[in-house]
């Protein structure tokens, strides 16, 4: 089980406009201010969050209890011209328990109802020891070389999107997500996928555009452990050190855990 | 003539993961902070910056000299773990002036060259007072309805991506850009377009997805005036008080100019 | 007991000279964002951080134990252009606390050693139920009316500057600190004090000077349930609802202990 | 002339406690960030700004104008809970200046009025061309050997807090003003004193304390060009190439003035 929290500005769309627009580099300001916060302070608790649409973000938050979500919420209140509204749910794949969670959060009201403020519910049950977090940190193969040092930024630019939408619609069809970190990395929250299923989305991409990925995987009790196996995974591959494009890492043991093809990962 | 800055984190892979990974969560605040402070100080002089890949970040820069570059440069490196390159060029469209800039940076190194630190290089001409900004605000026509309250947050997030690539691939054949910038909103810079051209764009998206667009197209000799004027233009769209999705103002005499979809805008 | 950590600054004071004395604006902005991650972080166990001289601070962590220094250390480094040191130490009294806490880090070599790097070191135990926290939220009676409105902004300043003097020459006395938190305010950490105490310093410096104090007195398993119950404290003598210029409040009961000014407050 | 602008946030104190006392974390991270953007802010057209008692802040101005004295103060709006109010001056000394300021000020009504906002006026003068700044750079000789390496961090805390009440009270004299920055650390606004007054005023002190002074004394056209300066003044101090423990540098000449103890400092 996976434990994600959707976050949400409550009426932010008319609160930028009113009564004027807003300066937009102070918008941008703003809102990657809040990002920034939310990670340190999600982080705090070793959870990450992803900025998906900077006023709609989402997080990973197993071994994150209720309490502490109240006191994030309610730093960002005390520091911010907004509030905002969360709810957290869990579920067997992060696509799933992030729609459970956007349901909870919708059956509050609209997120442009200026009434509804600072909701924090709970769709069903906390994840602590019960379950587990996976987490593949998938990057493009020697892109410095091939894109960033040859080409210009926005065609560059232009191709990270490309692949970033591309392992968005096939990730989802396993019940996983895809969000872009910075440079060419993603960070994809994938629980129940084996070693097998990112072999066989990188070979069909490849195929396809040429552009060629590899991935390390994690998994761990939080987010936290699970995104620095990852990291280690994908170092394992950048030293030539595994077989495969991707690699697989538990934090309960901190062995590379070897993988056939067609093996499942998660016997947990 | 525009004027883009293309801003570079110097060898910031390798940094990432020496000696071991970075936690996560402190590499996305690290990098959300780095863009909100790049907003603020570009901003201060009416610039406007866009994450892009957060390592590798574009910037209109019109009206903005050497000297406050160099200052910006130089409070980087004096906050951060590490600094940054960057190159300024202008040109009549945002997409080849973006060129010449990454070609003036790349002459200086690799991105990951250990040795290649705080470039600050100018590929032609600064442009203060010949020249102008285009920005065209592009936003969603009542997605808060039709998706953000019914649909589950990462599924909005998705359609929301795919509207920026189709929108990235029409523009990118007039020579301007699109940046995402939060919600369902874009920026787009689009000197030499018309309003006509972004009809055209909106309509045949319609056609292939069903997602309607809208577009405040602001005119200012700073990225600031420009995007101010956009922002304008759109929420005159949104009170009902223009015929067409397309707005434009210019900030030299802040008018609405209506147009007839086959004129062209910029007599400037 | 109180559990206090010691943060300095790694060689802090010849890197803001190398090679040549960086931008003044940037130092205070760079050292007033430590002070504000340092706060979320801490803030995020319910520890709370007092500025004290920027490249040395001063907190209150009981509850917070090595792991989670440990995290936040690292997170400095990895967001920062420079690396802290910590040492944690517990005693009666404040005072006694912070002192064993400096002795641990100057063990470690001098705040200018450049070797001497990301020291964590402890000098007793950790205080997690066996101990408390207790906070006197002092302010002066009124100030709005009587300095900020009426005097120039140095002069109140240098007001409000001597009252701290004061009330850290009295207040050591008794082993405890008094750190400015702004406006009027400041933060005692003060375990092991009676109301008496305060009283009688707050007469003391009402003959000598004029000025007028109160206080609220907040006892708690952590910072952040003492400054609550401090400035919930604060708020009944505002609003007229104790006897007394000093007003004490225990999160375990969360009942209004009205003491006589000669009664000890704390049974803990 | 130099210029000064007093910054209040407006109805700061009832916010604070409103509906509840907002967590004190929260509030330092809250004051010490827009402590922090204001330098950046300031910082971005050479200004600087002190943090004084955080909910009221003084400012180096000269060269700023009142546009963009309101394009920050804006800024402050669309990012914060809160809004701030700003008067200008300017004087012959930096002490007459804000007294000006906070006058201009008051007359629009309480810091605690909450009909009172976003106020922004001026005194008298913008300073552009006509004017100059000095800054003292102070600092204590050898303290990382005498306090930080050697006493509690607490006692070498009240040290420097002994030394910059001191410093203000002497400099007053002079309509000067003293702001601690950090460490052992003072930056002292200075127009119309000479390095005599320093050396007299040091004298003083040493022989009252023990504890001896020594300054980088910089005049520029602006806050950035002075500090610059002082602090340049300072390391040549520090590296033994001066004769006195004072040494003055101007921006326009960038040569070291070795002034005998009675001379004036500035014919500007």
């Amino acid at each position: 089980m996976i434990q994600i929290t959707v976050i949400q500005i409550d009426n932010y769309g008319p609160w930028t406009v009113t009564p004027n627009p807003r300066r937009e580099s102070d918008l941008q300001a703003l809102q990657s201010r809040l990002y920034c916060d939310l990670n340190l302070q999600f982080g705090a608790h070793k959870g990450l969050v992803f900025y998906t649409r900077f006023d709609n973000l989402i997080a990973i938050t197993n071994g994150i209890d209720i309490t502490t979500h109240e006191r994030i919420q309610n730093s960002i209140k005390n520091r911010y011209p907004f509030t905002v509204s969360m709810a957290v749910a869990s579920a067997k794949t992060p696509y799933e328990a992030q729609k459970l969670a956007t349901k909870k959060i919708q059956e509050h009201g609209s997120a442009q109802d200026e009434y509804r403020k600072e909701i924090l519910d709970v769709a069903n049950d906390f994840v602590f020891d019960n379950g587990y977090v996976q987490l593949a940190h998938v990057d493009i193969n020697n892109i410095t070389k091939t894109l960033t040092d040859l080409e210009n930024a926005y065609d560059t630019y232009i191709n990270v999107k490309e692949v970033h939408l591309k392992l968005m619609r096939e990730l989802k069809k396993y019940g996983a997500m895809c969000f872009f970190i910075g440079g060419d990395n993603f960070m994809c929250p994938c629980n129940g996928m084996s070693e097998g299923d990112f072999i066989n989305i990188f070979n069909d991409i490849k195929k396809s555009t040429g552009v060629e990925l590899k991935a390390g995987i994690g998994i761990g009790k939080t987010a936290e452990y699970a995104s620095n196996m990852a990291d280690i995974g994908l170092e394992l591959i950048r030293d030539g050190k595994t077989e495969y494009q991707v690699c697989t890492l538990n934090h309960e043991n901190y062995d590379i855990k070897k993988k056939s093809a067609r093996n499942f990962l998660c016997p947990i």
